[in-house]
């Protein structure tokens, strides 16, 4: 339905399911996709393995979803080639993230550049902070504050149906800006600045490593640098491991 | 929830089930309807009754619509006070009424004088002719042409959605992200990634360098950081500068 030389179609982000649990759910999930014509499914680890014979009759008859879905063990490796992670999850205190809603998202996705992708979480404990900060923004469904209880295929089809309303619109992209680098080139920028790190004691103490981390990778995924732009800052990391030169 | 007097919540819909053949999807309804702040559900001649012991499980919290629900013998019962009726299934050939989206039926709901009900027919079935007859427009979900399967909860939470986005429910997501950082700030942040860079000869040569500041500056500048981004990346500067350490 989809191709990379199809720019119709190239705006569709990729559903992006992290540990699932009930087969039930995921068959659901991929009906409420096709429903508004999404069909590229991934699977983050799913509880019960892959496939799950529980998926196939709660799809009703979403069958191409189910069968093209893919499979991978973390979070990273699913989004390694999007641009454009939003992470779907009730706002918290102190999100450092831009929050949006599906409605926004929807926008934001149908113009950018490169692929998008929406992560949903298990259906009892959401999105966990890891994953969380794999995204460059929060994508929120504004909801009743007294009565909040949206289960895994109604998060799927509000955004899904956002994303099909923009398509009635279909317009090419407004602007020539390269695309936010893939993942995993963010990936790399990240490990090599970590790994110049390491020996300065920057992850110290212990105890707080973690959490500087995860500072270390919010701050580098904010702006979404393109594929040239981490390029120049792999560069500048190279540089700046070189020993001085007074020549 | 609502009261006939308060303004504010008086344009809120009607949800209408007719005929509804499960209890565990009037119960679905219900969850959805009040995850988006509708709390007025009416039953036209469910097939197994009233109440139903299958409905409260499947409503996860949303007792309170269940436990308000009002059962009517014919359809027309049902919306007698109503001024606006909407007859949601899909389209027909030889309509003759207007055919609105979700999104549409909303917008007239906040502004029409009067009570608004959307009526949702059986699971299997839909409305019959009759029932749409009593409407004065259809209220038609667009969707995926070949593979167009929602169920009663989905259509449900579609227009409740819809309906709540045009309330005070919904408003653009606050967000609690700091500013970006003062200019003086990110010229700081330059100027100190320029210093150690200048020994390590990465302007070289010369006739390049200021192209390559500039591009260095553009990538800074892009991410909009706010003040403690910008610490934090003076610290991981000011601890690249220092030696390794083995202890």
């Amino acid at each position: 339905m989809s191709s990379p030389t199809d720019p119709a179609t190239s705006a569709a982000p990729v559903i992006v399911l992290v540990r699932p649990q009930l087969g039930e759910n995921i068959g659901k999930a991929a009906r409420a996709m096709l429903n508004f014509g999404l069909t590229e499914m991934r699977l983050v680890a799913p509880r019960d393995g892959w496939p799950n014979p529980s998926a196939g009759p709660a799809a009703a008859g979403a069958d191409i979803v189910l069968e093209q879905a893919k499979v991978y063990e973390t979070t990273a490796e699913a989004v390694a080639d999007c641009a454009n992670v939003y992470a779907t999850t009730v706002r918290k205190r102190g999100d450092t993230k831009p929050v949006v809603t599906p409605e926004a998202a929807a926008g934001e996705i149908r113009t950018a550049p490169g692929r998008s992708a929406l992560l949903f979480g298990p259906e009892r404990s959401g999105l966990d902070i890891a994953d969380v900060a794999l995204a460059r923004a929060i994508l929120t469904v504004p909801i009743n504050p007294e009565f909040g209880s949206l289960n895994l295929a109604q998060a799927v089809i509000l955004c899904a149906y956002e994303w099909s309303k923009t398509q009635a619109m279909q317009q090419p992209p407004l602007t020539e800006q390269l695309p936010a680098a893939p993942q995993a080139e963010l990936e790399g920028l990240i490990a090599h600045l970590e790994g110049m790190l390491e020996p300065k004691r920057y992850f110290f103490p212990e105890g707080r490593a973690e959490a500087t981390r995860r500072t270390l990778r919010n701050v580098l995924t904010k702006p979404g640098w393109n594929a040239l732009e981490i390029r120049t800052l792999r560069g500048i990391l190279t540089h700046l491991d070189r020993p001085d030169r007074n020549d």
